[in-house]
C-alpha cells in the first residue's frame, strides 16, 4: 500500500475578472497517495519551487481558443516549477531526478504530460534558477532577444518591466553584445537595481514620468533600434514614436493590459510604415529546441558572475496566492518564486 | 530666346486638417520658359498623366520628421506622374524620352531630382499604367506581397481597400500563387469588380458590415495567413482576432486614419503574441532595385491578359483637386489618374 500523505494545494476558486485578488484562490488541505497509478507513465513529483509568471493571468479567466488552457476552478493552479522525482512510470526519469516544467501548485503532483518536463543536470547553481534564468523566463529572454530582435552591436535597446524575470536578462544580454540599454520599472528601488546590479546604461521609473514619449526622447535622442515589449498600452505608443528606421519590436508580454476589461488603444501604428518597423510576437515554447545551446552559453556566464539574476522568493505554499497577485501590481523585485520545500 | 508658354498649375493654398477639400487647392495660370536653366542637369518635362495616391495626404500637412516632405503652400503639388522629356541637361535622358517619377502638378515641370525618374522602355501598354501597375503602386504590391508577406501557395490572404491601385494587384498576385483571396471595398460596384474582374475568391462591402470580426470569421473560418493592410483602425483590430498562427501583416497604408485628428486605437495587439504574428511596415522606395525584375514578370502577364488593371481617369489638370480629394471618400473605382495631355 502506498503511503497517503497530506498535500496542501492552491485552488482557483472561480474565474477572475479585473485584477486577481488573494481570495480568488484558497489553500486546501488534501491528501495524495505517493504512488504513480498502475500502468501509467506519469511521474510523481515533490514540488520544491513554484514560479509566478504574468502569462498565468490569462489562465485565470475563461477564454476560448487561447494559446494556453484556462485553469479549472476548484482544481489546483498549474505552472512552471522545480521538483524532485519520487517515482517515475517513464524510463526517461528516475527517482531522485530533479526536473523543471509544468507542475501543480501543491506539495506533490502526479504529472502525466511528461514531455513538458526538463531534466536538471547542472545542480551547481541555485535550484530556484530553473524557474527563472535557467527556465522559461531565461529562454524567453534568449529567444526573444537573439532570435526575434536580430540585435547588432552598438544598437540602442529599450526594455520595459526591465527588472522582471525576463527584462533583467534581456538588458544583460544586450550589454554583453555591446548595445546601449535603457530599462523602465515601477519603483526607485528597481531603477537603482537596473543600473547598479544589472548594468543598464540608464533606467527610469515610469510612475514618475508624465509623458513617456518625451522621456524616451531624452534617453534615446537618436531613437530606439530594439524594443523588448513587456507592458503594452501607453508605453508602446510612446515607443512607436521614438523608434528608429528599421527598428524591431519583440512582443513578449503586455502586462499593463492583462487586468483591464477593455485594453488601451494603441494609436501610433502608422509609425510601422514610416519607419519600416518589424513588430513580432513570440512564445517561448517554440524555441525550447534551443535550450541546450542556451544552457551552454548561460551557465558559464552565471558561474563567472557575468550575468546575475535577482529573485524574490516567497516562503511556503500559503504565500503563493499573494505572490502571484503581487506580480500585477509590480510588488515583486526580480523574478517571483515560491519556495515550497528544500530538496 | 526660349519660348514662354502658359503653364497651369495646381497649388496647395494652405496646410490641411481633417479631410482635404477641393478649395484647399487652386488652379493658377502661370507661365514657363521651355528651357532647362543654363548649366543645370535638370530635365524639362511635359506632363502627361498625374497620379493621385493616398500617401499624398500626409504631405498636405505640416509634419516634422515625416518620411516624405510636406508640400509647400503657395507652390504646385508634386507627385508621381508620366511625362515626356522636352529637353535634358543630363546625358541619361534625351528629348522625346518618356519617363515616370516625381513631377509637378502642372503642364510643364523642370525636375532637378532626376534620380527619381525612371525611363519608360515598353510603350506597348497604356502609358497611364506607369502611374499604377507599372509604377509606384505596382511595385508596392509586388514588394509588399512577395518580399514582406512571405506568401506560400494555398495560404489565405485578406486585402483591404482591395479595388484600389495596390489592392487589386495584391489580390491577383495572390491568386497567381494559388492562395485563397478575399477583399474588402466600399461599394457594391467595387465588390463586384473584385470578384468578376480581378478574380478574388470572395469580397465584401465593409460599409454594409456591422461586425468586421464576424465578417472575417465568415470568410476565413480557419483564419487569415496574410493580411495586406491598407486601411488601419477597426479593420485591423478585427483582422488581429482572425489571424492564424504565424500570420503576417504587411502594413502598406492606413487610409481610414489619415484624416482623423486622433487616430482610432487598436486594441487587439495582444494577438501578436498568442498567434506569433509578424507585422511589418514597408515603403516602396526601398524596393525600387527590384523594378527591372518586376517589369520582367508583370509585362508579359499584362500582355497575356493574366493580370488586369483598372484605372479611374479624370480628364484635365482642372479635375486634379477633385480627383485627389475623392480618394479619401473612396469615390475612385480603381487607380485614380489624371490625364493632362496626350503624348
Amino acid at each position: 500500500m502506498a503511503e497517503e500523505v497530506s498535500n496542501k494545494q492552491v485552488i482557483l476558486k472561480h474565474y477572475v475578472t479585473g485584477y486577481p485578488k488573494e481570495p480568488d484562490m484558497e489553500i486546501k488541505n488534501g491528501t495524495i497517495k505517493l504512488k504513480v497509478p498502475e500502468g501509467s507513465n506519469a511521474v510523481l513529483l515533490k514540488n520544491l519551487y513554484l514560479s509566478c509568471d504574468p502569462y498565468m493571468r490569462s489562465r485565470m479567466q475563461k477564454k476560448e481558443g487561447s494559446y494556453v488552457d484556462s485553469f479549472t476552478p476548484g482544481s489546483p493552479i498549474t505552472g512552471y516549477g522545480v521538483a524532485k522525482v519520487l517515482e517515475s512510470g517513464d524510463s526517461n526519469f528516475k527517482k531522485g531526478d530533479l526536473v523543471w516544467g509544468m507542475t501543480g501548485w501543491e506539495e506533490y503532483s502526479i504529472v502525466t504530460a511528461i514531455h513538458t518536463l526538463f531534466k536538471i543536470h547542472d545542480k551547481d547553481v541555485p535550484l530556484s534558477y530553473y524557474t527563472g534564468i535557467l527556465g522559461m523566463p531565461g529562454m524567453t529572454a534568449y529567444a526573444g532577444f537573439y532570435e526575434v530582435c536580430s540585435p547588432k552591436k552598438g544598437e540602442t535597446v529599450f526594455v520595459s518591466a526591465a527588472s522582471g524575470a525576463v527584462g533583467q536578462l534581456v538588458g544583460q544580454f544586450a550589454k554583453i553584445l555591446g548595445c546601449y540599454v535603457v530599462g523602465s520599472a515601477g519603483s526607485k528601488e528597481k531603477v537603482d537595481l537596473l543600473k547598479s546590479k544589472f548594468g543598464f546604461d540608464e533606467a527610469f521609473n515610469y510612475k514618475e514620468e508624465q509623458d513617456f514619449a518625451a522621456t524616451l526622447k531624452r534617453y534615446f535622442p537618436d531613437g530606439i533600434d530594439i524594443y523588448f515589449e513587456n507592458v503594452g498600452g501607453k508605453m508602446l505608443d510612446a515607443v512607436l514614436l521614438n523608434m528608429k528606421l528599421h527598428g524591431r519590436i519583440a512582443v513578449c508580454g503586455m502586462i499593463s493590459q492583462y487586468n483591464l476589461d477593455k485594453t488601451e488603444g494603441v494609436h501610433n501604428l502608422f509609425c510601422l510604415i514610416t519607419k519600416r518597423i518589424r513588430m513580432e510576437g513570440f512564445l517561448v515554447f517554440e524555441y525550447y529546441h534551443l535550450y541546450p545551446k542556451y544552457l551552454e552559453m548561460i551557465i558559464p556566464h552565471i558561474k563567472a558572475g557575468k550575468v546575475v539574476y535577482m529573485e524574490d522568493v516567497a516562503e511556503g505554499l500559503e504565500s503563493a496566492p499573494s505572490a502571484l497577485v503581487g506580480l500585477f501590481s509590480g510588488r515583486n523585485v526580480g523574478k517571483q518564486v515560491v519556495m515550497i520545500s528544500h530538496e
